[in-house]
């Protein structure tokens, strides 16, 4: 038996999320039939995030224990062979036999990303919330810094599987301006939420990104963030943003 | 009666292309329906350049005649509320009455994208042309740098409408690595070939981009571009490059 290590992309837009279910197509389901009909029998494959319907990746983790003898390469090309041009295996590599996506993490970086202007650039419209009115972005700045440190989020948090605790440790918490951009041609300016954690809650950053907005609207002080972890109400924050927005940028281990 | 120009954005993976047709949704029927609806009457909207079908859009422009006395901002808005988020009117503004997006148009600038890299970005999927094999660039820009000036492009042209003359003067022909990304994050690094001319014939910038990566491959030298032009035989030189990888990025007046 050997464990492989996957790095995915993909656009969410076409899938019902990471965990495979009855109907409609899932990353995991295309993976674990690609890596099936490799091994000869069946195979699971562990996400380090669950990503929801409409969510992207742009480097998903994913384990894979497998007995065939390919080199990583050659399971890349043919893996990459076999799926859709949504879904993108980037690279393949060996990884210690006890090697889990989601249980060796360390840490995952997701980033909500809004469209502040008036028109949506089409080519931006399937990775972008689109908010039209003007943003107070130093107010968001300020609560999103409020964020970072080790806090119970239950106000955070869709209701769904419950979970042990609620308390996760955000390492890093930010919001700045970023062009969307191909070579010189700058499409879109966006407004990006950038947050690295230990964990993440079910809907955690979408319901950050929908409480964030409500502060660059002016309907919110950035001030209630504390009293928000505090409550412990998820009907006093924010809405939960669009998942088109959502990007799972990177795992660390 | 007033005269309006329209900056459009779109993402050509849906469309027929431009031009309006019997079967399919084109950009000009989208515009036409929409001002129509706003005029009471039928109007026709003139296109900078008639882009085919899965080319894509930054900067086309339009012209359009109309009697309505709605201001620019009220006519994007409604425009845009009636459109799919795939085309996007940037921009409205008054223009001279007898201004005509095709025929006062100075210059037109194609991007042709080539994604050079084993695997292509599930985000870049559609507005590139996958080329896993690695390209001699420097070749590839000896051969663009010799596309400038006025020459007769008949080895660069479709069948199609036969047209008076096949010279047309290509103001700026380059070719350089781009990235295309999302703020920090990178996701792929394009070859990108940008051109800028008085007029382009039918598939030319398709039919120059294909030619440029036979070039690149290795399959032709780049020293054969002024045989293939005083040639003027289209299967002397490359194939057609797949419309997702072309980008109208702009029209100067």
């Amino acid at each position: 038996m050997r464990t492989l290590r996957l790095t995915l992309a993909y656009d969410g837009t076409p899938f019902v999320g990471w965990q495979r279910q009855a109907g409609g197509v899932s990353v995991q389901g295309l993976l674990e039939d690609v890596l099936s009909a490799i091994e000869g029998a069946p195979v699971t494959v562990h996400g380090a995030g669950r990503t929801d319907a409409g969510v992207h990746a742009l480097g998903q983790v994913a384990s894979v224990t497998v007995r065939f003898a390919h080199d990583p390469a050659t399971v890349r090309r043919a893996m990459n062979g076999n799926l859709p041009a949504s879904l993108r295996v980037l690279e393949v590599a060996e990884a210690p036999e006890d090697f889990h996506a989601r249980f060796s993490a360390r840490s995952k970086t997701y980033r909500y990303q809004v469209a502040n202007t008036p028109v949506l650039h089409p080519l931006a419209a399937p990775y972008a919330w689109h908010v039209p009115e003007r943003l107070d972005l130093p107010a968001m700045q300020q609560a999103a810094a409020l964020l970072a440190g080790t806090h119970d989020f239950a106000a955070f948090q869709s209701a769904g599987t419950p979970v042990a605790s609620t308390v996760r440790t955000i390492l890093s918490s930010s919001l700045a301006p970023e062009p969307l951009a191909t070579g010189a041609e700058r499409l879109q300016d966006l407004v990006v939420y950038e947050v690295t954690g230990d964990g993440f809650l079910r809907h955690m950053v979408r319901a950050i990104a929908g409480t964030l907005v409500e502060i660059g609207r002016g309907h919110r002080d950035w001030q209630s963030i504390p009293g928000l972890l505090a409550g412990r109400d998820r009907h006093a924050a924010g809405p939960t943003a669009p998942a088109a927005g959502l990007l799972l940028a990177r795992v660390d281990y």
